[in-house]
C-alpha cells in the first residue's frame, strides 16, 4: 500500500473517531475506532521506519493484549498461589506445553471457533499456530506420551484472535487455569472431586456468595431424543439451551423455532424440562417421569447426577451445588457431566462486577482418543478455573476499597541520615541479609532521608534503620517502625534479633 | 507440493537417516535427519488430512520445543522459587509483557540474529513477532508508561528460530530469567547489587565452584583506540575476543587477522592485554598502563572497574570475582560493566556437564531511548540468568545420583482394605482436608490395597491412612508410615493431631 493511500486512510479513520466521540458513542465502540486507527498508523510507520530508517511508530502492545504492571502481577500471583494450594491439596502435578502446536494438532477441535487461532508465519519448515487452549495440549501430550493416568494442573497464557470486548475484561492473550483427571476409574469420583476443588478455590479467594450449577450431556441429549427434536438438530438447540443463563426462555424459544426450525410443540415440551433446577428430589421426580424414561440416554444421565450429588454430600460441598437442567456448555467435547460456577446475584446484569461464569468443565473421554492412532481412549474430567474474571473481579473490589497491594516484600529498608555513608549501608544491607531478611537500600550514594522515607511509606516497607555518624562510633542503630513512625536505638550486635521481634509483633497484630 | 514429490522426499530422507545410523555418524547428525525426515512426513499428513478427512499425522511437539513433564516441572519450580526468593530478598518487583510485540519493536535491536525471530502470520491487522528476549519488551515497556525507576525480575519464554542443538540443551522456545535495574543512580551502586544477586543465587542452588568475570565496554573500546584499531572494526574486533572462552589466542589472532583485515601488530598488541585477568592490583597496574592512559575511554573504564570490585568487598562476594579483559559479551546495545558468570572447571570443556556462561549481563543505558519519541534516557543495569543450562546441570545431577524428584506435595494417602469403603474414604478425606493437611485417594471404587500402597511408594507419599470395616466399628484407624511400614492404631478424634506430629518428626528427622 502506497504511502498516499495509507495517510488518506489515517485521516478518513480519525475523522470516524472524531464523529462517535462528538456523538458520545459508547467507549467500547469508540475504543474499537480508535484501535483500528492506531493499526493503520503503526503500519504507517512501520514503512517509514523501513524506508527512513530511524525508529519511529506507536508505542503499544499489539491489541488485545496487555502488559502486567508490578500492583496487577503481586495480585495475580497472590491469587494463583492460593489456588495452586488448593490443587496441591489434592495431588495434582503440574506440566508444560510448548505455546504454539502443530497446526494440524488444532484442526478439527474447536468447530467455527478455529478461524479465531493465530497462525504463525510459514518462515520454512513445519505450519504452526498459537495454542488456544490447554485442554487440546493436554489430550495431545497424554496420547504422545501414551499416558493413562495423571492428575495435573496447568496455567499458562492461551491466545484467540478475537475481537475481544476489552472494556469486559476479555483479551487476545489471556490466561487459562486447568486442572484435569485422566484415568479409567469408577463413575463420578473423580468428576466429584473437580467440584470440590472449584468450591475449594472460591472459598479460598473469598467469594463465597456462588452457586455450582451441575447438569450431564447424555441427559440433555436424552431429553431431546424424548422430546423429539431431529438427531441432526442436537448441538444447535443445544447451544440454544446454552443460552439461558443469559437470556430468558421466550427468547430461546424464539431462536430454537424461527432461526432453527424446531417445531413450537417440541420447543415448548423442553422449555418444560431446561428451566427447571433443584437438588436430589428433582432427580427422583424425573427419574419418574414417563417422558424420560423412554430414553435410555435420560436415564443415564439422570443416575449420574443422582450419584454425583449423593458423593457431594461426603465432601462436604452440597450446599452450592444445583441441579440445573439449563446448563449446556458450549464445547462439543463433553461426554458426561458438566458443571459451572456462577457468582450469585450475577447471572447476565449489567453491573459493574458481572463476570457471569467463573469456572466451568465436565468429562471429555474421547478427545484423547483424536490423537491415537489406535484411538485407545483415556477417560478425562476437568475443570477451567476463569482467573482471568477472578482477577478483574479482585481488582474491582480492592480498587473500590482503596486498597494497596505490595509489590515488594522488603522487610527492612536501610537509610542514611547523612552523606557518605553508602558503604555502611552496603555493609548493613549485606549484614541483614546474611541473617535471612529481604533488604533495600537507595542507589544514590547521598540520598535524601526524607525521600528514602518516602520511598519506605509508598512501598509499605514495615521497617527502616537508619544509619548516622554519631550512631556509628557509639555501635547502635535507629530502627524505624515506619507506619508508626516509632523509633528505638538498637546496639548493632541485637540488631537482627530486634527485627525478628518486631516483625513477628507486626505478623501477630498487624501493627506495622 | 505434490504427494507424490514429498512421498519421494521422504523416501530420499529416510535413505540418508539409514546411512548415517549405518555409518554410527553422531547423534546429533542423526537427529538432525530425523528431524527433517519428520517434518517431511508431518507435511504429507497434513496435505492428507485435508484431502482424506480423518486425523493421521506424526504427534510431536513443533520442532526444537518440548513439553515438560511433572518430574521436569517439579525440579523447575523448585529452582525458580529458590531464584525469586533471592530477587525478592533484593526488593525486586515482577512484571509481565505479551508473548508477541509488533514487529517494529523488535526490529533492529538484534543486528544479524533478527533472522531469528518468529513472525506471525499476517491474518489482518497488525504485523506481529515472538518476543526473543526479555530486555526489549522490558525497554518498550518502561518508554510506553514512561517508568524511570524501576527493579523488576521476569521469568518467561522467549523464542529464536534457530537451529539450536538439541543434543546440548538448546532449544527454540526457553525460559529467561532477567533481573534489571532501570534509574539514574550513582555509578557502580547497583551494578554491584546485579553481580551480588548472581552470586546468591548460584550459592542457593549450591552450585558452588563459579567465577564472575568482569570487564567494562569502554574499557575495551578505549583498549582498541589505544592499540590502533580503525574505529569501524571496534565491533568486529569486539566480537572476535568474545570468543576467547572457548578458542585459544592463537586462532582468535587468526580471526582477526585474516578475516577481519587486522593489522598482525594490532593483534599482538591487543592479544597482551585481553589475556590480563586479576583483581584490584591489576586494575592498579593498568592504570598507570602507559599506552591506556592514552585513551580517555580506557581509564574511566578502569575506574569504574576499580569501584566495582571497591563495592563488591562491602557485600563479601570478592572471592568469586575475576576482573578480565578477555570477556566482551555479545550484545551491542552495552554501554559500561558487563559481567558474566562460568562454573569453574567448565571453560570449553566437552564433558557432560558443560555448560559455558551460565548467568551475564550489564549496563546498557541506550536501550529505552530508542523507544522515547524525544529519545530520553533511562539508565539500566541487569542480568539474565541462563535457567535453561542450570536446569539442565541439576538435571543431569539428579540422574547420575539416581535421585527421584517428588512431583506432588501429598502428605496423607487415605486408602482401605476392604470393599465398599469408598464413602468412608471421601468423608476422611475430606475431615484431613478441612484440617489442611494434602490428601489424596483412589478413584476407583475398590481398589487393591497392594495397588493403593505402591501408589504411595511410587509418589513419595510420607503417610498412609487404612481404613477397615473392624476398624470403623472401633472408631480407629491404621495409620502407616510408608517407608518403615510401621503401622500403629490411632483413634479417628485423635487422627489429624497424630498426622501432625509425625509429619514433624519426618521434617526434624528426615526418617519419612
Amino acid at each position: 500500500m502506497s504511502k498516499q493511500v495509507l495517510e488518506e486512510q489515517i485521516k478518513a479513520q480519525g475523522e470516524i473517531v472524531r464523529k462517535y466521540k462528538a456523538a458520545k458513542e459508547s467507549k467500547e465502540k469508540i475504543a474499537e475506532e480508535v484501535s483500528k486507527l492506531l493499526e493503520l498508523k503503526a503500519k504507517l510507520n512501520e514503512d517509514e521506519s523501513l524506508a527512513a530508517g530511524p525508529q519511529k511508530f506507536t508505542l503499544k502492545t499489539p491489541k488485545g493484549t496487555r502488559d502486567f504492571s508490578p500492583e496487577q502481577m503481586a495480585l495475580r500471583n497472590t491469587v494463583l498461589d492460593k489456588i495452586i494450594s488448593v490443587f496441591k491439596k489434592h495431588g495434582a502435578e503440574t506440566i508444560d506445553t510448548p505455546i504454539f502446536e502443530l497446526k494440524e494438532v488444532l484442526t478439527g477441535k474447536y468447530g467455527e471457533d478455529s478461524k479465531l487461532i493465530y497462525d504463525l508465519k510459514d518462515q520454512g519448515g513445519e505450519i504452526l499456530s498459537l495454542r488456544y487452549d490447554l485442554t487440546v495440549p493436554f489430550a495431545r501430550y497424554l496420547a504422545m506420551n501414551k499416558i493413562t493416568n495423571i492428575k495435573r494442573y496447568h496455567i499458562a497464557k492461551v491466545y484467540r484472535r478475537d475481537n475481544p470486548s476489552i472494556a469486559r475484561g476479555r483479551y487476545r492473550e489471556f490466561y487459562q487455569c486447568d486442572f484435569d483427571i485422566a484415568g479409567a476409574y469408577d463413575p463420578m469420583i473423580p468428576d466429584t472431586e473437580c467440584v470440590k476443588i472449584v468450591y475449594e478455590i472460591l472459598k479460598v479467594l473469598g467469594m463465597d456468595q456462588f452457586t455450582i450449577k451441575l447438569n450431564h450431556r447424555l441427559l440433555l441429549d436424552g431429553l431431546f431424543e424424548a422430546c423429539g427434536v431431529p438427531k441432526d438438530k442436537f448441538r444447535s438447540i443445544c447451544s440454544a439451551v446454552d443460552k439461558l443463563d443469559k437470556s430468558p426462555w421466550s427468547e430461546v424459544k424464539k431462536e430454537m423455532v424461527e432461526e432453527k426450525g424446531l417445531e413450537e410443540s417440541v420447543a415448548d415440551l423442553i422449555g418444560e424440562y431446561v428451566q427447571l433446577n433443584g437438588q436430589e428430589d428433582l432427580v427422583e421426580k424425573l427419574l419418574k417421569d414417563e417422558r424420560l424414561l423412554k430414553s435410555k440416554l435420560a436415564v443415564e444421565g439422570l443416575e449420574a447426577i443422582k450419584l454425583i450429588l449423593h458423593y457431594c454430600a461426603f465432601y462436604n460441598i452440597s450446599d452450592k451445588i444445583s441441579f440445573d437442567l439449563s446448563l449446556a456448555r458450549g464445547l462439543d467435547y463433553y461426554t458426561g457431566i458438566i458443571y459451572e460456577a456462577v457468582l450469585a446475584g450475577d447471572a447476565g446484569g449489567d453491573s459493574e462486577f458481572s463476570v457471569g461464569s467463573i469456572a466451568g468443565g465436565g468429562r471429555y473421554d474421547n478427545l484423547v482418543s483424536m490423537f491415537d492412532s489406535k484411538h485407545k481412549q483415556v477417560p478425562c474430567v476437568g475443570v477451567s478455573i476463569g482467573i482471568e474474571r477472578i482477577f478483574a473481579v479482585l481488582e474491582a473490589k480492592y480498587a473500590a476499597a482503596n486498597k494497596k497491594i505490595r509489590t515488594t516484600e522488603v522487610q527492612v529498608y536501610v537509610a542514611s541520615a547523612q552523606k557518605n555513608l553508602v558503604e555502611e549501608r552496603m555493609k548493613l544491607c549485606n549484614h541483614l541479609w546474611d541473617e535471612g531478611f529481604k533488604v533495600e537500600h537507595s542507589y544514590k550514594k547521598n540520598p535524601k532521608l526524607l525521600v528514602q522515607l518516602q520511598h519506605c511509606e509508598e512501598y509499605g516497607i514495615p521497617l527502616a534503620v537508619i544509619l548516622g555518624e554519631s550512631e556509628i562510633q557509639r555501635g547502635v542503630v535507629k530502627l524505624r517502625e515506619v507506619k508508626s513512625r516509632n523509633e528505638v536505638e538498637v546496639p548493632r550486635t541485637q540488631l537482627a534479633d530486634e527485627i525478628r521481634k518486631m516483625l513477628q509483633k507486626s505478623c501477630m497484630n498487624g501493627t506495622l
